[in-house]
């Protein structure tokens, strides 16, 4: 049994990582709500924080990136600089900061989406990111220390989201919660490092 | 002959890329030194001024993007940020202001950098913002207006540049600036969009 710390752990992202966890010692953490710990993940401060708080953990799953929607064309700056901030360098700066506090061969998991590799209007800046984060993890595997490891999901909406999103995303199949749950398990309890785990239908 | 501006006009990228751009009218521009006009990419106010004083033009072609360069356990956030601003968020900022200006039928080609695909130490920043720009083009193409259109040219180093980096580069082999110079052209006068065109011998 692992010790993981589940950032957004309420929201439907969350509630998916979690059916892949059921093995481990989950301690939630997430913006607001009724979870272990508060956690915003755009404040260094405050991911430091909840390291502090925890103590010991073997791994850290993370499922949060706040992303702006808005076509190019009409996408202010600000808006690129919210989602920047959150789904890409706050999720970097989990890893970063993380890397001082994890258990040796402890494991790191983020989130992207599918949208960097099937586009749909109005989600430029969560693809931008989604691709940069996918990067990320690819590169920075090879500098893990400690025998620690890092991977990201990179899920399609889940059919538990279709009745908010189906409508953006024509085309699109949704995958059950479950089977991203799995993409999770297969992070956090396998050998696996640097990896983008596709879960698409 | 199209009306071509090219920003770091003056670096052996830039160099690079007007050997591609002998047909075309090419104003140049970077952050100091003998160019038409002098622009810094992270700033935008710089940017729209640039494009205001050039008034008509077919072409955009950028070739700067400052990265810091560290192991990812000691790259402090303010160095993430630096390059974030610069390489990523900087070039995102050339489009975005400048779709605003760019003739009907224009083109704008960005740079990243061979390091998203083959990583090597001290580059995750780079890599990363290498990577989301890679993205931002394959995903922004589907929204350009007007019939405008982009690409990322994503060059391996220089042969002219193999003194300074070849030591950190062990077992890549440079290409000769002309022939990134033709990826250049290829964007510029061809009709391909959302391309990211490697350079890599």
């Amino acid at each position: 049994m692992k010790t993981v710390i589940l950032i957004g752990a309420l929201g439907k992202m969350g509630q998916a990582a979690l059916t892949g966890l059921s093995k481990h010692k989950v301690i939630t953490a997430g913006r607001s709500g009724n979870v272990d710990h508060l956690v915003d993940i755009t404040n260094e401060n405050s991911i430091r924080a909840l390291y502090e708080k925890v103590g010991h953990f073997d791994a850290v799953v993370n499922t949060v990136g706040f992303c702006e929607y808005a076509t190019f064309a009409e996408m202010t700056e600000a808006q690129w600089m919210t989602t920047v901030m959150s789904k890409m360098m706050g999720q970097i700066n989990l890893v970063r900061i993380g890397q001082e506090y994890i258990a040796d061969k402890g494991s790191f998991t983020l989130i992207s989406g599918i949208l960097n590799v099937k586009p749909i209007p109005c989600a430029i800046a969560d693809a931008t990111t989604s691709g940069a984060i996918d990067t990320f993890v690819k590169c920075v595997a090879y500098e893990m220390q400690r025998g620690t490891r890092i991977n990201v999901v990179n899920p399609t909406v889940l059919t538990e989201a279709w009745d908010v999103y189906g409508d953006m995303m024509p085309g699109f199949e949704p995958v059950p919660s479950t089977l991203v749950g799995k993409a999770f398990e297969r992070s956090v309890d396998g050998f696996i490092n640097g990896e983008v785990l596709f879960v698409d239908a």
